[in-house]
């Protein structure tokens, strides 16, 4: 069985996405593409050779009979009104990040998929196919350090653009340890704590860089993390679970050890794209799987609604300068874990 | 376009690839299969539900116009009549380790190749499609440690069985470097020498372990390799180019870094099988999409003949003590790089 | 010339001092003991071969003109009325930690050296000698990371006895990296905070382990450390400083890399008195050539009254849960950065 | 009790080890120098403030009722006179490397040591006083990694200056890997084997370079070394002993790890001066204790005789290409393992 998959968004991450399921993967057929600039999609098309029906409007794409699934990769804003219209017609979608641009928008998607009975959601937290963190994950349920205790974490980038402001360390960067660690100890915040850091020379007047922020698990876990997204020397993606009885770290990337001009060592990533981009295929792979059997397996709607919900403590927590608590709605049994 | 694909022999690794070719890289299905044992090509008909047309005879499936190219993982004894018959057939084929069992079969694989005038035959050393050696090959070319001069490398195995005997520490196991550090340096061998190191007592009574083996290329770049295949401690494959202004590894496969108990440290691989599992991904992957445009640019007949002729030196050499000339037959045009 | 010492508190690190500086160490000989238990101080004498004189008092001693420097190390309650006689006597003083048990008597004893007008007191802070640490601070200081913005640490140990209770994991514990920080970073604190994280089940009921202390200095660098007292798996310290361009991480203790039993990786040290064994050396032997020159180019009197003084804020910080900011002295001009 | 020395020989490593002794270690007296070149010893012992007695003649020197003990640290041709003089006069002397420049000449030292009936000469072989050797033979002897098969080695210089000639690679690099084999591995050598690889540009005219050593020991361990002098990169000495079950490395030097501009990892030393500093120091002082204790539990002058002795067996080796067999005298009664 081929799923006939509908593309909403036709900029970089869309078309990347299109090729993984189009060209890459086997058991998908991208059939449909809309675009809000039409000539986008319909150049894209072309170019990559799709054959897809290009619709002027989002609700087309998604009520066409054609249209087994929906891929939505548009601008955040209109993530969860393009969502919210896959949940009405009953069609399995998956959405990239964010779900909606604040925790109301997110809960909203997460009361129409409970009141539709089913979950049709999966968010694009790719995090969790990694290869690395999926290892790590394993060590941590395995026992090999006992009960988790602490977290030190750190998402560094070389360099933001200009368009790059503000609390987007926090929406657009953050986001992601925020689902991960979630994941990853199988627990909830109870709060939040941002402070920042001696302001680096590399940031532009805009943005305040680097931060340090610390979540709270209910179950009392601390979570460090600094976010330095000018830093300068690579992409590099840190992340250290303490438990009871021994600590394990996230496996580097993959990289030739060069001994050279009196030097020893390997390459970091400077460039974001290369890092997850095989938790990409693996990400879209078990989506097609999943979405082919019916179910979702990997983060929800209540997942995206959660990452929003803790941002928004954070951002709250930057301004008040205190520990700030996370209050969140009761999960809906929709989402119970399996 | 899809390639209808016919497999010969259908064990362990013929089936591991039917899978792979059949349901996890877009662009080709099985249509056909045959092994000695015909129950067990019906029985893996049935149980992984291909569909599959099931030969008597290889000679059918080969010259059966449903079958657009071959895989043969048949035992090796059979290689060459069945790959002879593909090249006769004018079907591409990929043709697990070893092509033949001798340098002279090998060679006439070549010869009838030459005479059909092109490039059918790819042989499956899979490392060349690993990330990690492909990074290393990288460095290497990029002129990071300039001109190599030397490589260290070993070859670990935890164990093997009673019936790995004699010289299939040169036949089964150093062939794979033997192939690659031709590839990765892009010279070839001029002589060979094998010394016996102090045997283990983890040996059964018919395999000396290890062994040190010593290729010599052309360009006089010394290559030494430990082969350890009853080392215990893991399976580890090690490679260091030293060149002119540094030196260069082969990356580690990716690991949790564990603090426990008075140690850090991450793991090594026990099972060889998860080594180079998504190599023969690749590896299966760029067969298709070479085949489809109806080329060779990996391993080719020409390698499989040299890996061969090396491997027979290695063996005279181990019988003489001595350092053995390797001399092979003159490079058809045929295999001129491209 | 030959510094004759006299040495107050014959117990474990006391008898270690004597020995460095008696056998291993030219330049100085123990010439004078004086312990509160008497008898400790004489079979000490003993079995050592010192040959010293045995005080009833610790005044006769710093007042003996057979003593030209004193070594202080009796339990810490007696510490600052000793270091202050030989203030008055006018001797060069070793004084382990802590310089005093409040800051109160350490800024007491600041004062008095103050009064007499010229630098007597080393405070025995030895991490500022060792090899680790002054690669560490050579790299920062080189600027091959650009300026400081954050920093890492971990001070991790495998077990503490059950007399380790209450906030000891700020005043025993991270009293060392109070001081460390303040000379790898040349910076002052303003503010500090303290977390406790999800208490281990391995920490006695007196005990809540692990924490998680930020200190802030004037600069805006923003210090997170873990204490982590009964953490299991080793004696294990770590510290990491991210500046504008690169981040540099303290090295690890020599240690072989073993590969065995499907792991790979080294030793992390059980014992702490081994960690910095050597630089209790190289702490000592510039004790001797410094009070030899007549000066103190390690840490001052002045450093061990910030150190307390932060310690006290880390449990105020502890108690209110907030971000409390770190008042002091003024610096007198007697500690001004020669 | 303090040891009177005599040094032999003013030039850098003389002057260095007078330093050693007469500054930094306690428990000896630099009382006297002699030097070919009567000023640079009258120099020396003016600018080091040592107020030791300068002897026209090494005889006087040795004779002097003043002198304890000699350290030589003349140009190699010299030793083989000075420490037979000595041992006729029945002193103990540490003997710089070589202890003779050839085979022929230190068995004479062996000789006459045998003769008077007692171990007077220790062999400055530093490494086996260098705490990562240290280490690593703890390590093999400890049974962590089962009975030693194999090791493989490399000594790395960055350049060597025109002086460097011929078979210095073997006699002036490769000797340190000959005599600290034989102690890691408690084993004596049956064969050698000496390769030549492809020849770096870097290396002078005079000189080819890198060469590949293979040492066999009577128990069968194969010890293959990296000898490269032009290497660029750095200083760089490595060794890994591979057992029955697991395999050892050398630690390397202590470095800070740096992540900057896209790369982790640390320096490799490029003065081979600062390698071993600190194992010339644990040296000497061992030599001053055994000294005082009238013992010699250091290098002997029979390693020193097979360190010349195999040196002998490689530089054949090199010109005939061949495995060449170790012939050595029997080992006296003398230096019966203790």
């Amino acid at each position: 069985m081929t799923l006939r998959i509908g593309i909403i968004g036709c900029g970089g991450i869309g078309q990347e996405h299109a090729r993984r399921l189009h060209v890459q993967l086997p058991g998908a057929r991208v059939v449909a593409l809309q675009d809000l600039r039409r000539d986008t999609a319909l150049a894209f098309n072309e170019q990559a050779g799709l054959r897809a029906r290009v619709h002027e409007r989002m609700e087309d794409l998604i009520a066409s009979p054609e249209v087994d699934a929906v891929l939505v990769a548009s601008w955040g804003p209109a993530h969860e009104a393009q969502v919210l219209a896959c949940i009405d017609a009953g069609k399995p979608v998956f959405c990239e990040k964010p779900l909606a641009t604040t925790a109301d928008g997110a809960r909203r998607i997460v009361e129409a998929e409970v009141a539709a009975g089913r979950r049709l959601v999966q968010v694009g937290f790719m995090r969790r196919f990694d290869a690395g963190y999926r290892l790590l994950k394993q060590t941590v349920t395995s026992g090999a350090i006992g009960a988790p205790l602490l977290a030190h974490c750190a998402h560094r980038n070389p360099a933001v653009p200009d368009s790059y402001v503000g609390d987007m360390g926090i929406t657009d960067t953050f986001i992601h340890e925020i689902d991960t660690l979630r994941w990853l100890l199988d627990d909830d915040y109870a709060n939040v704590q941002v402070r920042e850091g001696r302001k680096t020379r590399h940031a532009h007047a805009g943005l305040h860089d680097p931060l340090m922020v610390t979540l709270q698990t209910r179950g009392g876990v601390l979570i460090d993390t600094e976010i330095f997204v000018a830093c300068r020397f690579g992409y590099d993606i840190q992340c250290q679970i303490v438990g009871e009885t021994g600590a394990a770290s996230l496996p580097e990337p993959m990289s030739v050890t060069l001994r050279e001009g009196g030097r020893q060592g390997g390459a970091i990533l400077m460039d974001w794209k290369r890092r997850f981009i095989e938790a990409y295929d693996v990400e879209l792979a078990a989506w097609l799987a999943d979405t082919a059997a019916g179910q979702v397996s990997g983060p929800t709607a209540w997942d995206g609604y959660l990452a929003s919900a803790t941002a928004e403590a954070c951002i709250r927590a930057r301004r008040s300068g205190a520990i700030e608590p996370l209050e969140t709605m009761a999960r809906p049994a929709l989402y119970d874990p399996r």
